[in-house]
């Protein structure tokens, strides 16, 4: 069950910390920037350094309940029709209409010292938020994710929040204080959050045209218009999916590396990114690097999944360069064997969750080795270093597979039997059918997303637009990918219902196989009657001749991947 | 457009027919089986051999409207409506009540040399049945294959419809009889078929099983609950797909050999069967073969399709043994090398139409180079050799990829940078939209169907089954598939037209990548109430995480390839 394979990383958050403090230097991790910037030691590698570990446990031990409370939140915004029907009326919101962590007089008094014994089922579940004491006991059993509730246990809630910033909003606030059971010791209220800086203080600028989602951590995407623009997607406007605070590299510090863990320990290469850059020669490669989760606004018109809220835009075309995964691979000793069909090729980045667990990932080794492909390290996108929104110096660059697998401020690589045994290989970027929800979910059962499925969106004109017709046609242009290096063979357009289909004109080169970049399209359709809605229909065909499911209903999922479905939109063709 | 690429091999007919006489035995296709067998020469290479040289001649000549019946026979078949609309009411079939070909006492008599003098549009296109003449001129004009037609002009259809057999129908003779306008000359109705002998007198005998399909040629399928009965479908009951009567090869008389040109003539190879086996190491594949027309009669409900009415058992899984592709074409001199990423293998069967034109296909060079792609050249099926109903001595097997390029009695190998030109190549095997029909498809915008999409059957029961429920249960099995080596990692079942969806068992082992092999699933589902209609709906999920679109009314195309929509069938659940 992937509660328990959650939960690991962080019971066993003292192992894997030390386990990185001595493989990675601290000071790359923006969650302990303070450490690593202006006092810096003359000893870059001292990864062993008091004060870093002792502030890293503190942020360690505050932070563990940093996915509960994502849990919390999510399973508050999404689900609340469901939980609240259990104990009011069906469908009533049931909120408690007060500040939120405020003192409230009458209620009992309760020091941090009674909130740490409440920290399991049998003591209860208690939590604290600024004045504001909760016993979340009844939540438990109901709490989609299962056991890992508990991690958040008896301790306060602010400090997750100052990471999760999303996850406080008024509504979630509200919710909880139905849990309410008391107040905190006076003056104990601030001491959560006593010395805490916040993480998110040195995040990069963004051009002021991106959609954002959430700004903690920043996830933003691309205006769907504007990405039909260009083959290739600007790098200031591509999209950006982070899970943590961006880590910022100095590299004029030394500080950085790469490991590559290969067959055996003397085969393990640690590389600087000059070493990278000579002793491999660099290859470029035009590839679409798309979100598992674009296109999931969508599906939530279905029924809400959880996840963030994305459009259309969660996609963009770049060109990287860098050097081929295989080569250093095979300088690690890794050889084309049938041995290794079955093993993998772990990533670990810099960015971090409060325990210091890297975003790790892991792909096939077979897809890391295969000569055509085309899997990259890549230290340049668009022509230029890679920016730190995109993962500078480095990042793993996967073509034709999801956006999750790319791993940016790439610092470790490892060949591996097993998969990644992070959250995000085991417990997420995973798809199940509609009725297998949060409660009864297994994630052993359904493999890691990788190659990702045909899809086709319209981007101009949007949903809702009021168009006027050019020559008496409607002008419509999107884009169409595949995943695996499928390429887009044809795309279909109706604005019928699908009664009548019409070849869209693809704008760019496509190949059969290894075709990693996206293809626009276009069509320019007689419209007969103005004045009304026009509903408009997209789908893609790929050199497999894989084709999109006509609706989101049966390709719903809990967590709104893969929404891959017939792009559908309504337009009103205005009088000209 | 595809009309000239489909007139080519018969306008060049005695271009291909001295290449092929230079390159091949006619004593190994059964279409000249008469000089091959007892009155072999001992110069068996002499394939300049007169008799044999004006034997195939006349065949050529007389076989010049083979596919041009074919067409008339199956735009007859199933655009008569739209057809007649234009001669006729609407909707109204027009056929002519009298025996079709019988003399009809008051008409014009013409000759064979008359009949033969109208051969083209300018002159108008007569064609002789029997003691029938007929005018077709105004057919031309609305026939689907376009100029094509013009092929079999000027002589009888006879020779065509023995030998392809289906198309002698009362329906198709009836409805020609309204383009009557004359007798031929008496004495003159027999001369057509005069020395001609039945193609197909030397077929194999065929397990009684079997669903046929057609006779001549010879297509039968697996009766679907027959399929899931094993993981290995055994080879008496493998369902059978020809095109042409089956060769007949002697491997005792020395005549086969299997042709491999490579880089350039130096590296050439020519193998019997005895070196191949022993020259390249022996390797084995587990894999399904599927043909692209699988499910057609699903898509039929949609709207008539053009071609065989296969239900769901033109598929079967198989282990199948031979030399490696790839070994042999290195020897051939063939390097992995990024100059040949584009190029072709094309592949040549004894198998062939009446010019002499051998079944022909090819399939990409990367494809058959991939070290993980596991083309071999099979020379065992289920460890025994081939049967002549698959093959025998010699058949590719492309696994995850569509059973039109698993060319059976392979003779011929060339690697070229361009497609096999063949009719199979390049006019037929590819998908259109629904809005694509035969007036106006230009299959040079379609790419080859080589990887399959992701498809799934229930299997048992059977679409229209009473069923009686096990423990309250409804028991349901089937099999599912996806191309290109994609495993499928779930298989989803509804009975509540896809309001509730129950994960089926997986019965055979799966891998994510290089998953040639099916696998078959159960499902035992709780079902309230008996005594009424249920409908089971199943779709699967590939390692890519491609899925089924949900119908077959957006997937149809004019040739019925691809019905890979959710599989949907009604059951009447008895009372127990």
């Amino acid at each position: 069950m992937c509660s328990q394979v959650l939960i690991n990383p962080f019971r066993k958050g003292c192992v894997i910390f030390s386990k990185s403090l001595a493989r990675r230097p601290l000071a790359n991790s923006s969650w302990i920037r303070t450490l690593s910037h202006g006092t810096q030691s003359s000893n870059n590698h001292d990864f062993h350094d008091k004060s870093g570990y002792e502030n890293s446990k503190r942020l360690m031990i505050t932070g563990f309940g940093a996915i509960t409370l994502a849990g919390l939140y999510y399973y508050f915004k999404k689900n609340i029709p469901t939980v609240w029907a259990h104990e009011s009326k069906e469908n009533e919101v049931n909120t408690v209409a007060r500040e939120p962590g405020s003192f409230v007089e009458g209620l009992p008094v309760y020091s941090s010292d009674d909130v740490a014994k409440h920290c399991n089922e049998s003591t209860g579940v208690w939590i604290s938020y600024k004045s504001g004491v909760y016993d979340i006991t009844p939540f438990i059993k109901i709490h989609p994710g299962g056991n890992k509730i508990l991690l958040g246990a008896g301790g306060s809630v602010e400090p997750f929040w100052s990471l999760y910033a999303i996850h406080q909003q008024p509504g979630t606030l509200a919710l909880m204080e139905k849990y309410r059971i008391g107040n905190l010791t006076k003056g104990e209220e601030h001491l959560a959050m006593a010395n805490m800086h916040d993480p998110y203080a040195n995040e990069p600028r963004r051009h002021p045209v991106l959609v954002v989602k959430t700004k903690k951590p920043f996830n933003a995407e691309t205006p769907s218009s504007l990405l039909v623009e260009s083959f290739i997607t600007p790098t200031d406007i591509f999209y950006v999916r982070h899970h943590f605070p961006v880590p910022d590299v100095d590299l004029s510090s030394g500080n950085y590396s790469l490991e590559v863990i290969g067959l055996d320990e003397k085969h393990s290469l640690n590389l600087n990114l000059d070493q990278l850059k000579t002793a491999y020669a660099p290859h470029s490669v035009t590839a679409a690097l798309q979100c598992s989760g674009n296109r999931r606004s969508e599906m939530n018109r279905v029924k809400p999944t959880k996840g963030l809220e994305w459009g259309q835009g969660a996609i963009g075309n770049a060109v990287w360069k860098g050097a081929r995964l295989r080569d250093v691979l095979l300088a690690a000793g890794i050889k084309d064997s049938d041995e290794n069909e079955n093993w993998h090729v772990q990533f670990d980045g810099l960015d971090a969750d409060p325990t210091n667990a890297p975003y790790a990932i892991s792909i096939p080794l077979t897809k890391a080795m295969d000569p055509r492909g085309d899997v990259i390290l890549a230290y340049e996108m668009n022509g230029e270093p890679l920016t730190r929104d995109h993962g500078f110096p480095l990042r793993v660059v996967v073509p034709g597979t999801t956006g999750a697998r790319w791993v940016k401020w790439l610092t470790r690589i490892e060949v591996s039997k097993n998969e990644s045994e992070s959250h995000w290989q085991q417990c997420d970027y995973k798809s199940f059918n509609p009725s297998t929800d949060w409660d009864k979910v297994d994630f052993s059962t359904a493999p890691a997303i990788q190659e990702m499925p045909v899809t086709s969106v319209v981007c101009e004109p949007h949903d809702g637009e009021k168009v006027k017709l050019k020559k008496d046609k409607l002008n419509l242009r999107g884009f169409a990918w595949s995943g695996g290096g499928r390429g887009i063979v044809r795309v279909d357009v109706s604005i019928d219902l699908g009664k009548t289909w019409h070849v869209a004109e693809l704008l760019d080169p496509v190949k059969l196989s290894k075709q990693w970049a996206w293809t626009r399209w276009q069509a320019n359709l007689p419209v007969q009657t103005t004045g009304q809605e026009t509903e408009i229909w997209v789908r893609a065909v790929d050199s497999s001749y894989n084709t999109q499911p006509e609706g989101m209903e049966h390709l719903w999922n809990m967590r709104g991947v893969l929404a891959v479905a017939y792009h559908k939109i309504k337009v009103l063709v205005e009088e000209n």
